[in-house]
């Protein structure tokens, strides 16, 4: 139990990769805010940290709730995100600018390193022996935080990973031939998993999926989309964007010469992994028709294309971060967990900022299939009611005329 | 007007790329199909003619209507597709299996070329005076068959352009850069300019959009990019996949230098094109953070994400070849017509079959703006009716907080 609650303002921040229910968050600890009397002013600060940094803050407190609830069924972080790594010095800054404009109860929105960032400024806290109340509220696709039986945002990509397969699985079954599609998660295959969730008849695909979980092999690859093609003539391919050789080297590293200024070798928002794995099936393989898409920003923040579970419990973590903060913890994270019983149920628990801070968590190895190039039926088990209903896929019941003589 | 109208069977097929209500031109054939007492066996082929060229058909006559409405919800063909262009031999020999099946009414779902099978097989049955009922029935994301104001398939494909820009651009004001979208269209551009559908607020993207009906030069290119990253700190743009220069060469194919095996350019499917402009963007400006996504299949088979207006009148357009074929007109293709007045409405009229085979048309003058990296009001106006609502965007009054010293 933490000790009297001190009377202050809030401030409230979004960091690293959008998703679809991001302000679902946001809007959820602001409305908690407006409730609780011990908080006066909602600051927002523009682009995370930057926004502290820069002193580039708005009042959220003038916003209308039609106005809220209308940002929240939007994508992507409405007060701006960063993907700055501060230092401890920065830190330090941070907790001066806070306590300047009487901040005792600080937000941050955002994934691994967005808690590393709230634990450390946490912990200045402490030493300065500030009343300060500091909580991380969790979000990634990535589905990566530890803790967290699933992440809010994860949901939502989901759903449009699944979706996509379900309209291209279609249109390969309409137009036959090899397609590949390159899907985000750099060390968790989640998002990459979920598009298995697009399979209705028993020879939809996804056909192979293959995750960075498993060492990524070229040889083995191509020969399991040959056997595939050879038995439907035609194949479609799930593929992470961080698929790795057994050293754990990026395939694209391995492949792809180009690099950009910083000697990088760019994932998201390039084509070129795809453009990679589908030249290799054209030469090796000798199939003409190859085809590659990757999925990029698309899966994040696709308007209209939200899991009404990830929709709900987004909420629910702002939500309950500011009860949290503003009742019984000094400092933590909130972590969506699963209640057990077979229908699904989830809550929002409080754990320590330390917990879910830098290291991420990755794909159990009971949802990945012995080959290395599936998911298994636990996984389905798991990630159905995350993601909730998906488009009814029609089918003919096609029944072959007699050929005449 | 056509003569007494024959008694027989009925075959139908679909051809080219497949929409997201492709579909529901095939049911609206099989169910008005099924009124027409002259009509007796409604037989289809699987993979268009090449499913009449190997005799394998199905009975349509045996699937239930809840079964049909569900795949005429359903994107992508559902008889399947084909990309083959026959000769004049094949017409003849397709005629020849259509007579050995009794068929007397032929219904081809496709774009120019489909139309264009259509006819020859037309012209050999009046050269063989077999009674016989020809219609082609209008299909294209592309938009551009001749005589339509808009073909069945382009307000959902402009749907999911305009959808994905709008999440995008929210994912480019969170963290600001330079993002590039392709999109499909070879020579016309009228799916990229969708894409404009998606500014609501006066700041948002596309920024710049560049089509296939004006020449693309890269430094005029740059020159707009640095223009309005400069202004924004940020910028949005969306490429025909079909940009090419003022000689007509594809910009991929002047800068790409790696092809398939048959010596092409492979542009839909491949991310190419996005990462050359995008390598042009970080090379010759010096700005870090230039991401590209090519839309790829995504845009024509999504399922879930229907023009409700679209899904109407592609319906309408099946129901209307199958009475136009059954009452006045020996033979045709369907056409989607603006009537006019304010509010919009369309009618399906009858147009020879030679006037929308072979030939396509391309985004009109008056639709680009002056400078050729925009689109016009006159095109908003024209796009907006036939896509219908989109998605709500919210957005944060944001008022700033003062600095404290």
């Amino acid at each position: 139990m933490a000790k009297q609650k001190p009377v202050g303002n809030m401030l409230i921040a979004q960091s690293g990769g959008p998703t679809a229910v991001i302000n679902q968050s946001l809007v959820g600890a602001i409305l908690e805010a407006k409730k609780q009397s011990n908080i006066k002013k909602i600051y927002g600060s523009l682009h995370g940290i930057q926004g502290i940094l820069e002193e580039n803050l708005i009042d959220l407190g003038k916003e209308s709730v039609s106005n809220l609830e209308a940002v929240a069924n939007t994508p992507s972080s409405a007060l701006g995100s960063v993907r700055k790594k501060p230092t401890s010095e920065d830190c330090l800054k941070i907790f001066e600018i806070l306590k300047k404009y009487g901040v005792n109860y600080f937000f941050y929105i955002g994934g691994n390193d967005s808690a590393e960032t709230a634990h450390i400024i946490n912990e200045e806290a402490i030493k300065a022996k500030y009343d300060f109340r500091c909580f991380h509220i969790c979000k990634t696709i990535d589905n990566d935080l530890r803790q967290n039986d699933h992440t809010p945002g994860f949901g939502s990509g989901a759903k449009f990973v699944a979706s996509a397969f379900m309209g291209d699985n279609l249109d390969n079954r309409a137009l036959p031939g090899v397609k590949i599609n390159i899907i985000m998660g750099r060390h968790a295959g989640f998002l990459t998993a979920a598009s298995a969730l697009a399979r209705v008849y028993p020879d939809d695909g996804p056909h192979l999926i293959y995750l960075p979980e498993r060492p990524f092999a070229m040889t083995r690859f191509l020969a399991d989309v040959k056997r595939v093609y050879k038995e439907r003539g035609r194949c479609v391919v799930a593929v992470s964007e961080g698929i790795a050789d057994s050293k754990g080297n990026p395939i694209a590293s391995l492949f792809i010469k180009e690099k950009d200024s910083h000697g990088n070798i760019q994932l998201s928002g390039s084509g070129a992994l795809g453009d990679l794995l589908a030249g290799e099936v054209r030469k090796k393989l000798g199939i003409s028709r190859v085809r590659a898409d990757t999925f990029g920003y698309l899966q994040r923040s696709f308007p209209g294309l939200v899991s009404e579970a990830d929709a709900k419990e987004a909420r629910a973590a702002g939500t309950m971060a500011v009860q949290y903060a503003c009742t019984k913890f000094a400092n933590g994270s909130v972590a969506i967990v699963r209640k057990a019983g077979k229908s699904y149920k989830t809550d929002i628990k409080r754990v320590p900022l330390k917990s879910v801070a830098k290291e991420t968590q990755h794909m159990p190895a009971k949802f990945i299939n012995k080959a290395g190039n599936d998911v298994t039926k636990a996984f389905i088990d798991y990630a159905k009611p995350i993601v909730g209903p998906l488009p009814k896929i029609g089918r003919l019941k096609a029944v072959p005329v007699k050929k005449i003589k």
